[in-house]
């Protein structure tokens, strides 16, 4: 029998930008974004709540299209969508993008731009990546979760089957906009919840980053705006290294980067979503480093200086539903998610993740307990 | 301004493998391309008309698994579909393959094999692309055009808005496996119109291959099926090399292989898709062939061995749908599809491409004109 052996590599590249005042019209970088031979098409999608809490949006991407004409133009108003989770869960947002792809002519070499936060930069990476197969996509990030993590990766998704992410596809955006504007019109828990992501890759990548966090945990709730930019910029590198050097359309089933997300995706799921993303994080990796502890894996110290940096950063540390059953359920629901063997990401110290394919259930349980009283204390 | 620059190449790999009578029990072939290390799920998608005249094959599918149990289980009955363009039209094909992804827990290690004609693979594939951000696709083909062209590539798609392959993503298969049993079924309109593809591979790539079809025509439409193998593995080989060494996931505006498809595609759409996609193909290359003649790219010589290979291929030259206005709007919506600019392959000598990035309306008519004359003679 005859065979043809195909093998080929797909190269793929994009810039993220850390930026200010992005449609002010000296901020010649979005411009320059979209810049090529033709004048580019380019069509935006804005969450509901930036739109509202920065009144003056939509007309500035108006007078700043009109400034930079020569580079690209508007080919119709900005969509507005709500933010949240919700956004995944209807379809009807990904049918109104494709709607307008098709009424406004929108080809593969036009601009679909998201501004929002990252349930929103998911749904339109979804609907931009199958409409031509792949429209080009521009995320402008306003969370601190969409700017250092979830923003800035080669994922989207929408949520089906009463399943987060059961559908999506793995697409590079053309590039991301980091605009720190936005974070200022974050509310308390917007700004603090995506520090988690931060915590979860010093954990598993680099304990001298996890010391600056502990060092810098009062001036962050504090909303001090150097230390959130600089601990965006190093999140965002890790995690941009980390995809680059490792599996990025994930064919294997080792996901470090979902540390603690196993956990996380379940409680988002029984609190319909009003925990937000960051927290749910921040309470699956505070269980899934009570349970490398109770495996003998780190040390009772650096599991309280994990419990403690959380503490601090004013995350809580446990939910009701962090138990029996719910757990059960959301290691197998990340199992059939991942695909294939399971693999789970716990610590063996601080800055050192490991991989490991079995958890066991009543340790689990046990964990579960432990934030419990560390919650109380 | 901080920027930090994402780069990185997603390697992919897949066989395309070449076979008789896949689930007779002593064929080994399939149960070893699924096997892994654990027991795979498969899950099987099967074009209604194959179905039908290869009654014994589901029953077939369900002995063969039984006794490669060690290596796969089917989670569930084949799904029936309907074979034909119709399946990519109609949106409940591709909610019931997602609705049997989540109902069996088809993960991204399980396998959804499709097999059928092109416009199945290419609504299965697509389906299995967006599940759980992809699902193993293992593709069957079961038509010339599928075994030699649409099937072994890297796309997928459906229609939208009336608009052909307006949906879909670029997602490698896991394997495709070309089964020539099935090609014995096919009623001699399928059987013919798949070797317009192997005729365009050879107009743009490889002269002796074209030549080679010159003196084959005869025996391949009197349905020999050794010259019919010999074409589809020369023309699998040479659209593999092209995808390989090119732009895999076309982010470029170049797309060689789409040569004489632009009209080809409004043919399709026109005739309501009663008109087969190698047919329209056909009249497609015939059409920018004599494009290329009246624009002094060849000789008449050459365009008279091109039309008269197609017509000892008894293949239609020429339809009255190819004309006016239709011709136009098939332009502008493959600009459309392609994005960017306009980008179309004609020949400068048998056996070589040339691409323009404008066409002569008026010498699009005139060549159009030239083919019912040849239709005619």
């Amino acid at each position: 029998m005859k065979s043809i052996k195909q093998k080929f590599s797909v190269p793929f590249k994009y810039t993220v930008h850390f930026t200010e005042e992005i449609f002010s019209l000296n901020n010649a970088l979005f411009a320059h974004t979209v810049k090529d031979s033709r004048v580019a098409k380019v069509f935006f999608v804005i969450d509901e709540g930036v739109a509202t809490v920065h009144p003056s949006l939509c007309g500035d991407i108006k007078k700043y299209a009109e400034a930079h004409s020569q580079h690209f133009i508007l080919c119709a108003d900005p969509m507005i969508v709500p933010g949240g989770e919700g956004v995944k869960n209807n379809k009807r947002y990904v049918e109104q993008i494709l709607d307008a792809s098709n009424t406004y002519g929108i080809d593969r070499h036009s601009f679909i731009v998201a501004i929002g936060g990252g349930a929103i930069l998911d749904m339109a990476g979804f609907a931009t990546a199958i409409a031509h197969r792949g429209i080009r996509h521009i995320r402008i990030p306003t969370t601190v979760l969409a700017q250092n993590d979830s923003g800035i990766g080669v994922k989207n998704s929408v949520n089906a089957y009463k399943k987060k992410n059961f559908l999506g596809t793995f697409a590079p955006p053309f590039a991301v906009i980091n605009d720190s504007t936005f974070l200022n019109t974050l509310d308390d828990r917007d700004w603090r919840s995506g520090i988690s992501e931060a915590v979860k890759v010093a954990l598993i990548k680099d304990a001298s980053f996890f010391e600056w966090l502990e060092a810098n945990a009062v001036d962050l709730t504090a909303r001090k705006m150097p230390p959130m930019e600089e601990l965006i910029y190093r999140c965002a590198k890790m995690h941009l290294d980390h995809i680059a050097g490792g599996d990025p359309f994930e064919m294997g089933s080792s996901r470090p980067l979902d540390f603690g997300h196993w956990a996380a995706h379940k409680l988002e799921q029984l609190t319909n979503y009003e925990l937000r993303h960051g927290e749910a994080v921040g309470i699956g990796i505070c269980l899934d480093a009570t349970y490398s502890y109770l495996k003998g894996l780190i040390s009772v110290e650096d599991l309280n200086r994990i419990i403690s940096l959380f503490k601090k950063l004013k995350f809580p540390i446990h939910i009701p539903e962090l138990s029996g059953d719910n757990l059960v359920n959301g290691l197998e629901e990340f199992r059939e998610h991942l695909g294939g063997e399971l693999t789970i990401m716990l610590l063996s110290d601080i800055g050192q993740g490991v991989e490991v394919h079995e958890m066991d259930t009543q340790l689990i349980f046990k964990a579960a307990e432990k934030l419990e009283e560390f919650q109380k204390e």
